[in-house]
């Protein structure tokens, strides 16, 4: 009896023993897929254990455009489980003294990254519990002192997966900060008089749809209903560059092909699309904090 | 004695419960790589079991593209173990009434994917054992039902980590469906009187290479030897686009650069080359079922 | 007593047997994304060992140079653990009669690759320990014998996935080799009465950097500081492209946008780049051994 109870601990334990709560790595930067820098990173992640498990989000974020990092990160992490470790490597300023971070999200979710603005929206939507200083006394791959720009290889893929695997704790990743973080400039979406307004914060590439930052339960609040039509005008800076009417709709099924439709993407905000076509190309419509959108909704 | 015998069952479960048995899941989408929507499908599997394998087969699919995606498909489930679970989303009618299944091939794979023609190729090639609809009230992510447009995310994903992570069995996927699947009208290629038509499904886009429909069985059993000389007629529609000339070989090095040369691709299927070069921009053709193909075997 | 010791062993031996030392699989080629023939690869892998860990080195390697594999091989195998098993296919000679071989490196790494240049900056850099040629009639994925054009994942997968998982030993590959490998010819930087001659083997394609081949050390050693401007001479054959004057900076960010900077690049080869901006777009510069660099260092 006392035999088999054991045998049944060590079983469980057996099993858990596999993955042992490591968390899984996720990594996103503007290096592109032609060469081997992410490569090299995950090389390092596995140096330091070889199970833990290594995933991407994206690596085609325009070169050095932190903007879009802090969008990419702030789209996806949600649906990672709490643990996971994202690094993000976009850092036009590497090698000089800007922060590199390991931030614990108020969701549980760990960001390893450089303090450039990258955490912009996430600030925002999970919030931060946490922001510790990468000691790269403790946290930098042996050897690796003399290269000035490869962080992402030698600083921050080494401590996020000493991180995921638990070889450190958070609180070993150096000394908290307490300061705020770098923030970018962009603007929330508001309503006004029953005129809606917000930006065009990202395009959704693949497909040419027109993503805004105006957030469904805005739009739902003020009164407008699945089925209405709605009249918007898009500006680039103070000009207008776009105006035109489509009905708010649940699927793109819901229009005839290559016709205007209004919907919530899947993030829940406010999109602009074609079916089966590119609103991007066919009205020259691009991304940015310089591209408004406008419209009424009473 | 006992106690060793005891000893011996753990180890062997042990080493058995790290994989136990899970199956991969082999992501295909039309979304490209360049935003983070395959990274939300990943975290949506790993949320549902951290130890899963997740792979890619492609998600360069042209936009809308179903066509291709039976295709790609095709090209490389029969490389992958039984039990396998394949997510294909190509998915233009997202949210509308469209069937959202999972078959089991007779193969033993799996595929999770809208019934909007991706089985197509599938059907023929390895057979259609049995299909599942997709029970959307067991099977969808908690609390995305807001959200009409990422099935992809929200219900296939999670649907595909579930049944390879055996959370949930095949039957546990829905109701059986009986009926027929939704099928893409394709050519396939046929003789008659020594003269073989087929059609281009494909490009083999990073080379240029042309891929035909045609087997190698059906060039073979024609009396076609390997150092033959074949003639062909390229049609778009009822028009003749190119005609050339060039020798049956096993491998691309048997003719010099630049020059043509017919093979059997990796599908073995009938395909046509420039040896280091790109006969696909060299002679202006490209794939999709209005293009054509004729050669005289007798 | 005794009990708990024999429970503490299978504790141990549970937690290793998880990856049972085996070994990552890493793949590179020039086939792109957009198709199926990765997953192919990885679908026959995992078929030999559902537990091995896959990874990617890049897949956008130019349609047939050989060059830039064996570049790209170099840059990133040595972040990788001992052990790694790289498979490289960029091979235009598919079918030929080129050696299909396994490298064991001095480093421990091992390379799965046809000997047709691609080892040719491995020699120099990590250093060939033994090579054995792949006994086909042993290690070919079974049925695969009428394929002649995907030794990638009739061959090459499928030996690398059992070399790694310890299905076979390095020994069972197939017999010794003990000739010369393939080398693609190529100059070495070199130092000449205080001028330093390079070559600019490769681009970092994403942000457009210059990347030569002339190492740190040979700059450093010249007496050349931190700080020092630097003038260069940029040569297509033996016509002069491009001059210029930048300062050896440790960042990029020590220069004011869009000014030129030289500075050692990951791999602690001499760089020359724009801050903020595209070196090689902005004056028409490539790569490849007809590009030449020349600098004077007193």
């Amino acid at each position: 009896m006392k035999l088999q109870y054991i045998v049944f601990l060590v079983s469980i334990w057996a099993t858990t023993a596999c993955n042992q709560g490591k968390n899984a790595v996720v990594f996103q930067t503007d290096f592109g897929l032609k060469d081997g820098a992410v490569s090299a990173m995950k090389g390092v992640a596995t140096s330091v254990d070889p199970d833990l498990s290594l995933y991407d989000n994206t690596h085609e974020i325009p070169a050095y455009n932190i903007w879009e990092a802090a969008y990419r990160l702030d789209q996806s992490i949600q649906y990672w489980p709490k643990g996971t470790v994202f690094v993000s490597v976009v850092d036009p300023g590497v090698g000089t003294d800007r922060r590199s971070v390991v931030v614990l999200t108020k969701s549980g979710h760990y960001i390893v990254t450089p303090d450039n603005g990258t955490l912009t929206l996430i600030e925002k939507s999970l919030g931060i519990e946490r922001i510790r200083l990468i000691d790269e006394v403790r946290n930098r791959r042996q050897n690796s002192g003399a290269s000035y720009t490869f962080h992402g290889r030698d600083v921050y893929a080494y401590t996020a997966a000493r991180l995921a695997s638990h070889t450190i704790t958070f609180e070993e990743v150096g000394p908290e900060y307490t300061g705020g973080i770098v923030r970018l400039a962009y603007k929330q979406a508001h309503i006004n008089n029953g005129v809606i307004e917000g930006t065009i914060p990202v395009l959704d590439v693949q497909y040419g749809n027109i993503w805004t930052n105006i957030p469904s339960k805005m739009i739902l609040d003020a009164g407008v209903k699945y089925g209405d039509s709605i009249a918007y005008q898009i500006y680039l800076k103070d000009s207008l560059v776009h105006q035109n009417t489509a009905k708010l709709v649940h699927t793109f099924g819901e229009v005839p092909d290559q016709m205007p439709l209004v919907y919530f993407n899947s993030l829940m905000e406010l999109s602009i699309a074609l079916n089966m076509g590119d609103y991007s190309k066919a009205f020259g419509i691009r991304s940015g904090n310089d591209w408004h959108i406008q419209l009424k909704v009473k």
